[in-house]
């Protein structure tokens, strides 16, 4: 096979291209995806600030490196999750990074920071470990981007990841998390808009980028994710994939384009309007909140009195 | 595990009930399934003749059996589609089943009285093999109602069936053939209704009604639909419903109540007037279509030509 670009031998092949990419050309196709992304849905301004949220992994690493590429102000954001050896060698991958690129990174530990990990903060929470590290990182995320003063805040989901959560929202019809699943949600009240500029790339190509771009990344998943349901819904999407390769993005952009125009009866959801329901400001962290207390905030409190 | 309804030893498990039945039990609950779904959504009126498609596996029959055991008037009606020994084997079940019951069995054959099968009405057609089979159905099965003077046309299609067919359509966003997945199409101009009165039970559950009220059925699958896309759709959803049981039904039933009339902007579709194109008789045959010529008389000129 053939670079599609210039014709050398190619390394990578992406077969919902139909197309194969030697290194430059490869690296190139993706800095060129998340460029076009970046600038179709409006992500990022020129001259904005981005604070991207790094965990150590492919995604996040191949992310962070190509918004440099673009010439973008990025900062790392990494967040300790206390996860054992795991979080110590992810933070490795993250710090290492940031040193060889001579970037910016910001970190925030949860047990040293705020005094629980993921697990007691999902046992004091009685919630999953998954939905106790998704409700810490959007709070902590967001509250970094503000502290930081940055307009954006950026993460790592990939097509992979946003057709999964997308699939999981679809077989339950859940029309709230319908609503909200776009790659930018725009800046409100007490939180910076928050972007996803790899939804055009899968994660065998974040995989294969870093590889190709000599970025090194911990490969090891979260222990703590085991047998959860996302798992489930990407193994029964590859295996579609596998059959028919472009499922995933049709799918994903399909309910984009054409699905969640309809499906969103009333009005475009931002962070601080989830389907018009009245907001104010936690007693607690002043983040907006339905509630009197925020959800992080319960969480926080249970956590660290147990 | 004891039977919910009589607390006897149970034979069953029906794990999105959480449930399990005995023999006589589970045929009860069989049966108030599709009571309960013919009536709540008015698919079958008193008095109303039912012309049930009978392939001889297990839905089928499963189906005609209860329509029967509720008292309907209900016949059968085979379509011979000319596969070779699998055809064969099919048939014999089908008749054997009427026999049985003393029931009628309308028979039509492809290759005997409409001069194709299924293999040579792909070819012809430039179809894959269970498109030219399901366009030949969809046709001769209205056909047939409507030449013996039947109220309803009632499938076998079971919850299994209907979510996988769902899960093509969202993977495409297919908003025609959404628009238009409902367990009852209204009649209309040269269309009786159709109806899938077993939505409620799931592939396993027919299956084993079948084992338990003594019913011989066709075990093998249909040796051209092997590698298709919709098994790959049931091998999916399978594995995601065996973590999660009832996630089937509710993908399914959350789609009819709640996402189905938001992704239908406008009409409810009815089989003639799909999404208000213009319909006409077509010249050969009569039936309505959007072309000059309907898509079947189409195939079988095409089929009969070559």
């Amino acid at each position: 096979m053939k670079c599609r670009r210039c014709h050398e031998p190619a390394v990578v092949e992406i077969r919902r291209h139909n197309a194969g990419f030697c290194q430059p050309c490869f690296l190139h196709h993706c800095r060129e995806q998340v460029r076009r992304t970046v600038e179709d849905l409006s992500m990022i301004g020129p001259g904005e600030r981005v604070l991207v949220a790094v965990s150590g992994g492919k995604d996040s690493l191949a992310l962070w490196d190509i918004l440099l590429d673009l010439g973008m102000a990025a900062d790392g954001l990494y967040l300790g999750l206390g996860i054992g050896g795991y979080s110590e060698r992810s933070a490795a991958y993250a710090r290492d990074y940031a040193h060889r690129r001579g970037s910016r990174l910001v970190e925030i530990d949860l047990p040293g920071d705020l005094g629980y990990d993921v697990a007691s903060g999902a046992r004091a929470a009685r919630r999953a470990p998954c939905s106790a590290c998704g409700l810490s990182k959007r709070h902590l995320f967001n509250q970094a981007a503000l502290d930081g003063g940055y307009d954006v805040m950026a993460t790592g989901h990939n097509l992979d990841d946003e057709a999964a959560v997308l699939f999981g929202n679809v077989l339950r019809w859940s029309m709230e998390y319908l609503s909200r699943q776009l790659p930018v949600l725009a800046a409100g009240e007490g939180f910076v808009r928050k972007v996803k500029p790899l939804v055009r790339l899968g994660e065998r190509e974040t995989a294969a980028y870093c590889v190709l771009a000599g970025i090194d990344y911990v490969i090891e998943e979260c222990p703590m994710a085991e047998g959860n349901k996302h798992l489930g819904y990407k193994a029964a999407l590859n295996a579609i994939e596998d059959q028919s390769p472009g499922t995933k993005a049709a799918f994903y952009f399909g309910f984009l384009e054409r699905a969640r125009p309809l499906l969103t009866a009333t009005t475009e959801a931002t962070p601080s309007e989830p389907g018009g329901v009245e907001v104010a400001p936690c007693e607690r962290c002043g983040s907006p909140t339905t509630s009197q207390v925020c959800a992080f905030c319960r969480l926080l409190e249970r956590a660290v009195a147990t």
